[in-house]
């Protein structure tokens, strides 16, 4: 699996006239090679030149690691010892085949990048996103399982969550019990928080703090909270209320329930990434909270939690069979509360599937 | 703190001929002001002139959360709308002062490396570390304060990890539990793993996995598990025995243990960082395990749990008061074994100070 999505790089490559491409710790890498640490200050780089075969420049005290976790090592290692220069080792390899355009990882250390313009003056170093994001974009069917079994097990952990109790205790709290949930049904959670309250709920990005919960609070919960199966994410988002909720809270739940649904229902191939923040928005703009839908309406999702495509005005972009993104509109009123309701969407051959199958109602919670 | 910290940067900056000082969402932000953050794609950077006010340049649905988590903006806040291109809000801001030589920090995602050096091609860029290391290098007392906290913790987390059960279960179900106990203990955990156990300690970043733990078996673990206290990070190293372990594990065990302690004891202001992996490389070496030492002795810790200073041969920089890092000589017998005792060491006017108590000998577990 992971030689042949080297060979589909390559090809992608030859497309877009790049010489190399330079792959640190990050998910392309994962996507490569299947290959998982933490990034750190050692040059780790797996290198794709445009033919031939790649090279995984490494610590050597890494290199066992490769054979004792059973990875499929269809290209040559390269480890550098702790006091060798790795940028020496770097432009031999290059060297070999001379020193084009070289395509490098989003998330590659700036630390790393100057580091490799220096010794490769001559060559012009560009985004990897033509090659990588192309590759990832359309989910194999391998892939779309992972994150559909993953979508069953978190509609559990919805369900476990409405039986919480959240009045008299803090975000942190409750979020610290949905991690544990999450971990129950078998997803490995990475962080805790995602649980708004009150007025934080007007803030769209708010992560959980020590607010504590209050009767008759408006809350929404990112669910996902770093859940992952086989390495693809979840991203969920409900909205609930302690005990019965404000009729302004109804109204506006109801408005952005039917803009999320409307969003949902637009997807199908052929059509424009940015028709799916227009369809949620123009349902919130006739409602009157236009200008309270502060962000786009989605995301795509995969081994990162934000990636390509992004559902955003100017993204002509045209849907295809096997992307998946997150479809979340939702409306903040400063000072006062805010919902957002979020799913993640997939598209198929003839419109598009829901990984999650919870309630779009508001749950009330004790 | 944070203004005065930004103020010595600045200093910094004058000393090195910097002009611009670019720092994205990492720990040199935190840092900076105090601002915490999932890096991710929305450009989001902190932006210090050599002279003058900085501007923090961020998504605009962010900004509210500046007021809203009651950071102390000491600093001008200019928002980017999700439709609007942050590049050309970039260079407006840079162009008011000239565009000379731009220094980033080291974790800039190349995405936006990438994007700056095409809007501001006039700019040099380069590295942050003369400003942002030589900052973070010499802790001051409330840094120090936190550490020390830290690590009074983490030593009730290592009294508490003697009690688990360990033949039978899982590396990653100790690991879990290990997890709890920090969490216990009131800190912030991050992630799971850090146990290695039988043939799997024979690999010095083995992060734990599915391997069933038996009688007999050697043990040791990271026990920092990413706990931390007030963005401070632990990293601590202990080995263990399921039952009584072979004569070769308390040999090994004794020669790595002389090492670290050796290694501990020579640390003073003045010394040269190469000379503390000297030290303890002297020792293993003359033990007949030199060959099995496969990495430097250690790393400077602070927010992040790999910083400056490193003790690796090659560094003649001189220890000062201040100075934070581990001592974590380790001796890996392919096939069969390995041990590593780590420590986190702060540098005194006179000497150095430990911030753990926890035993070195190994424990015996059931």
């Amino acid at each position: 699996m992971f030689e042949e999505r080297c060979g589909r790089a390559q090809a992608l490559m030859k497309d877009a006239e790049i010489d190399w491409l330079f792959v640190p710790i990050c998910t392309d890498l994962r996507y490569l090679t299947g290959y998982k640490a933490i990034p750190l200050e050692r040059l780790t780089l797996f290198m794709v030149p445009r033919d031939g075969t790649a090279t995984f420049l490494m610590p050597q005290f890494e290199v066992s690691k490769l054979e004792r976790e059973g990875y499929s090592v269809y290209y040559d290692v390269c480890g550098w010892e702790e006091t060798q220069d790795p940028y020496g080792l770097l432009t031999e390899i290059v060297g070999r085949t001379g020193r084009g355009k070289i395509a490098v990882s989003d998330t590659l250390w700036s630390i790393f990048l100057l580091g490799m313009q220096k010794v490769l003056p001559a060559s012009t170093f560009v985004s990897a996103t033509p090659v990588m994001n192309e590759l990832r974009l359309r989910k194999d069917q391998q892939e779309i399982d992972s994150l559909v079994e993953l979508g069953r097990r978190m509609d559990r952990v919805v369900a476990d969550v409405a039986d919480l109790k959240f009045a008299g205790r803090s975000e942190h709290e409750v979020g610290w019990d949905i991690f544990m949930l999450v971990k129950e049904h078998g997803l490995a959670p990475t962080r805790s928080g995602g649980v708004a309250s009150g007025p934080n709920t007007a803030s769209a990005h708010h992560m959980g703090g020590d607010r504590v919960i209050q009767e008759g609070d408006p809350i929404w919960i990112e669910l996902g909270q770093g859940g992952n199966w086989n390495g693809y994410i979840a991203d969920e988002t409900r909205a609930f209320s302690v005990g019965e909720p404000s009729e302004e809270f109804r109204r506006v739940h109801e408005v952005v329930k039917r803009a999320q649904q409307a969003a949902r229902e637009c997807i199908r191939p052929g059509l424009a990434c940015q028709e799916v923040d227009r369809t949620a928005r123009r349902i919130i703009t006739e409602a009157g909270f236009g200008q309270y839908f502060t962000h786009r309406v989605g995301h795509g999702l995969g081994l990162d939690v934000h990636e390509d495509p992004y559902m955003v005005e100017g993204n002509e972009r045209r849907l295809e069979p096997g992307m998946v993104f997150s479809v979340e509109p939702g409306v903040y009123l400063p000072g006062k509360f805010g919902i957002r309701i979020e799913d993640i969407m997939y598209v198929t051959e003839s419109g598009a599937g829901n990984l999650y199958t919870a309630t779009h109602d508001y749950v009330i919670v004790q």
